[in-house]
């Protein structure tokens, strides 16, 4: 993502100075202009829908322990790497899973800027 | 958040039939057009920044706990109360602290769409 779609973002979901702003950033722990942790995940997310995560029915969320141990800089380039925890087949309906999946965004520093462990509502393909 | 901003920012962040489209949506666990997850999380972060949660330095997310019991649907008015859970003082730096915040996103019929105990990063104002 570039600067403009960081300041984008930022001014319509989180404008706080250290994202809309590099000179703002500057006298903040981020030291430069960073992408607010709700546009990563947001970026990770079309990541895992484009490809990243093949699930027939979709790619639908309940919850999960979410992490930003490193801010998104500037023409960062990400990728996204997932894999499955667990699959807890649901005791009432059988044709259900709740799928618990780590996904961990990196830069091209192989620095990691989001992690993800969700827990995902999946279903079965129909028996043909 | 009404229909187009639902469609527009699932077409950018998280293209899946049942964000972009009521038709599809219907065959799907949502019945209706529902906003991704990520969506509604950017706009509890919005009610957070401007106003929700005061906090001098800025609202720095560390990382936390994300749930989204119920889905957002179009038209749906949101607001978000926060709880301060924990203070917990950096033991190497005095004047910093992780706070420990849970913020719940309700619709109009009180229901949660979205809730997140996050670990903040927090500084201290300066001794004048």
């Amino acid at each position: 993502m570039d600067e403009e779609q960081i300041k984008a973002f930022a001014q319509e979901f989180d404008p706080q100075p250290f994202h809309l702003d590099d000179t703002a950033a500057r006298n903040t722990i981020f030291g430069t202009l960073s992408a607010s942790g709700w546009h990563t995940a947001a970026v990770a997310m079309r990541l895992l829908v484009t490809g990243g995560l093949p699930l027939g029915n979709g790619i639908i969320g309940l919850g999960g322990e979410l992490a930003w141990p490193n801010p998104t800089r500037p023409n960062d380039t990400l990728r996204v790497e997932s894999e499955i925890l667990e699959i807890i087949p649901s005791r009432s309906k059988p044709n259900q899973a709740v799928v618990k999946v780590k996904s961990t965004t990196v830069n091209q520093e192989g620095k990691t800027v989001h992690s993800f462990t969700a827990k995902l509502l999946v279903f079965k393909r129909p028996v043909d």
